[in-house]
């Protein structure tokens, strides 16, 4: 009898860059762009600058796969690359969100398959294949672990390795068989829990380099005859048991191979702070704009939304630190009304030292609405109510968000966004700013990975 | 105030060679000496040459760091020779068991301490010292975990990966809060599932292996400012809520710290088949020498034994395999009537196409006790009853292993093994396995951890 992860991975090892629609092709151009930015973005945060001294420790001194930053030398091993490059794009919270998966997939999958793509001097086109592969895989096996699972376990790490190894394995050519093994030893070391976001420590970053490395260890040794689970995720002592409390959703493993695309559910963030702050920034935005609303004029502010953001967002206290300001609903409102946005340079040690925002905050209060609680992660609804300190009120709900599958950020938005965070990295050269765009609306064309950074 | 997890670490970082009793000393030789050997016996193992061709492709072509195998070169970086050097240990099933925690110490401490001793050029003192300090701190977060999440969990890789973190730590010097931040990194990192078991696949020594790699990270990003979350044990989205089904053991943590012992808590194995069977493998060997039961003339066997050995023994099927017959109650024990012992030597392709073997497995029926179950794991005991086709019937119960702390092995037994294991491993020099030995009982006043398998 064929199991749900066999199909799974005899559909991944197959999957040849001509079966890909053009829009799924053309949209994970897109992520991919934006992927870069965030890399950019985050390149010199402290946890990033721990994970690259251990890799200039235990790595070798060159290879073939890149580091995003010069600093850091030029080169290494594809599984030491990718461990760095997912560390800094997941340091600015402006990577993509899988709505039904709960997960952030370009954060792991494009960093991985990069490296490797760059370690066998794979193209443009079996780099794509190989992206829409892992996105598929990782964010099957995120919904299949689904919202009991991710209010212990950051899901990008552990369906994410999964994700990795298939697109990995999937450039390294492995059949379903190797390809199955991939997935099994990946899954054994599934692991990233949240505990580290209560007093703001640094695993964040460590669960996507991580998942990168160990995913990337997983095809590689596929590759080389280690035999891995074959029933990891269903299995009686798989991840499905071992980490998911409730039941896990074993039909999103392989139902729709081939018509329903992760790549088309994957949304883009256009705020700076925490996906689950999103709806309620969306809907603060619009009442402020429809109704002339000033940051002046609030009294107070209810939201309204499901619990998986009260189980994410309540662990960061009253946002202490730029990190978790990001994570904490009243703050991250207080912004938005004040500035009329939510940027990533409105989150500054400047603004957490701001009096007003930080009595904003106060005034800001989250409440569990069961509809929306029912519709989460299928849809990332939202409802606020203003309450002004003139007595009026206003109420808007929304149903999509800017970046979501439905609304899409077209090219240009992607460019700016791409912009921004190249220049919040400190990348000041325009023309290097243009190249990395130009080669990646062309990536389908291009004959190598190599030197994109430059 | 101070959680107990701060206290473990504060202990852990400030550990003296000197505090630590000599028969504590005296048994972490022991204990690496048996280590050695087992390291040595399972390096040809395709598992550990998967890994070993991962190494070589992702890490530097040499290093401070060697391998337990001169036909892969040399040395390497400390945490891809540890990673190697794990996965052979973990392969013949000889290496130590550390009864309350249900965990395998030696195999992830030892190459993880060494690798790092040599990559720091520390001393034999020092290494015994972080060893003691891995033991203790990876044993007692096993027990924490303890029989429910060993159940779903491979407790040797979940419980080890923070004792490699603290044995690093120590090694490099790390204060108080940087070990709580080393163990907090690896803890975010457990992982391990048993699914493996069901299919013959090659986990275990991933996750050995892994332990050591990614705890040696924890510890190295640790020392470069990596900052790990601060209760990854007791915090609510920790490992006691997300890997524990029941109630962890959260006395284990920080009771008697110094006082109570892990190192001394650890069992060698003298049989080469998995722990759980080795209660009945002593109580049978009793039942025959005793009353001269020859194999022949045993009509069937009834062995009484705790839930844990129900849940891993049940995963191996029929014993198809060479590694899985050493999971299998039936085969171990008619190899154990056949044989009169159950050695490494016993466990071949030979042997599991014998007939009369299989056809006595299948005369091998396993009960659980519920005395024996409630005194598990403090207590490995096992109880067998050997009825005769002559219809006699004879019962014994073992309260304590051979090898167990109560009855551990004489140097002379040690020596014996460590030298059975090493001519398994192909090692034919004598003079080599000498060196090697007596380094052992040296260790103490060894200047440099370098060149030991030399």
């Amino acid at each position: 009898m064929t199991t749900r992860t066999e199909r799974l991975a005899t559909w991944a090892s197959g999957l040849q860059y001509d079966d890909i629609p053009q829009d799924v092709i053309q949209r994970t151009k897109d992520l991919f762009l934006d992927w870069f930015g965030c890399t950019i973005a985050g390149r010199h945060h402290p946890a990033v600058k721990a994970i690259a001294i251990f890799v200039q420790q235990m790595g070798p001194p060159s290879g073939k796969s890149e580091f995003v930053d010069s600093e850091l030398g030029f080169s290494t091993s594809p599984a030491f690359a990718a461990m760095v490059n997912a560390a800094s794009s997941h340091v600015v919270e402006q990577d993509d969100l899988h709505n039904r998966s709960i997960m952030h997939p370009a954060t792991v999958i494009f960093p991985a398959a990069l490296a490797v793509a760059q370690d066998l001097n794979a193209n443009g086109r079996d780099f794509i294949t190989a992206c829409v592969v892992g996105y598929e895989v990782g964010c099957r096996v995120g919904e299949f672990l689904g919202k009991s699972h991710y209010a212990r376990f950051h899901s990008t790490a552990t369906g994410g390795v999964i994700g990795v190894a298939a697109a990995t394995a999937r450039l390294l050519g492995l059949d379903s068989a190797a390809m199955l093994s991939s997935i099994g030893t990946a899954g054994t070391q599934a692991s990233g829990l949240w505990q580290f976001l209560l007093d703001a420590t640094r695993s964040k970053q460590v669960h996507t380099g991580k998942a990168c490395f160990d995913g990337i260890f997983a095809a590689y040794a596929a590759k080389s005859g280690l035999l891995g689970p074959k029933d990891v995720l269903e299995g009686p002592k798989g991840m499905g048991v071992a980490l998911v409390p409730d039941t896990p959703i074993a039909t999103a493993i392989d139902t729709d191979l081939g018509l329903d695309w992760a790549v088309l559910g994957s949304s883009f963030k256009w705020h700076a702070s925490c996906r689950h702050t999103h709806p309620s920034v969306d809907a603060l935005l619009q009442i402020l704009s429809t109704h002339e609303v000033k940051f002046e004029d609030i009294d107070s502010v209810v939201t309204r939304t499901y619990q998986a953001a009260f189980d994410v967002l309540g662990l960061s206290g009253r946002g202490e630190t730029v990190h978790q300001s990001k994570f904490n609903m009243g703050f991250v409102l207080a912004v938005t009304a004040q500035k009329g946005q939510a940027l990533i340079t409105d989150f500054t040690e400047e603004a957490l030292q701001d009096v007003s925002l930080r009595n904003f905050q106060k005034r800001v209060r989250m409440e569990l609405d069961e509809d929306i609680n029912a519709a989460f992660p299928q849809k990332w609804q939202g409802k606020v109510i203003v309450t002004c300190k003139s007595g009026e009120r206003y109420e808007k709900f929304v149903e999509y968000l800017k970046g979501d599958p439905q609304s899409p950020l077209t090219r240009t938005e992607i460019e700016t966004k791409f912009k921004a965070l190249a220049q919040y990295g400190a990348v000041k050269d325009a023309d290097r700013i243009q190249r990395i765009i130009t080669r990646a609306w062309d990536l389908e064309n291009q004959d190598t990975l190599k030197e994109l950074w430059l």
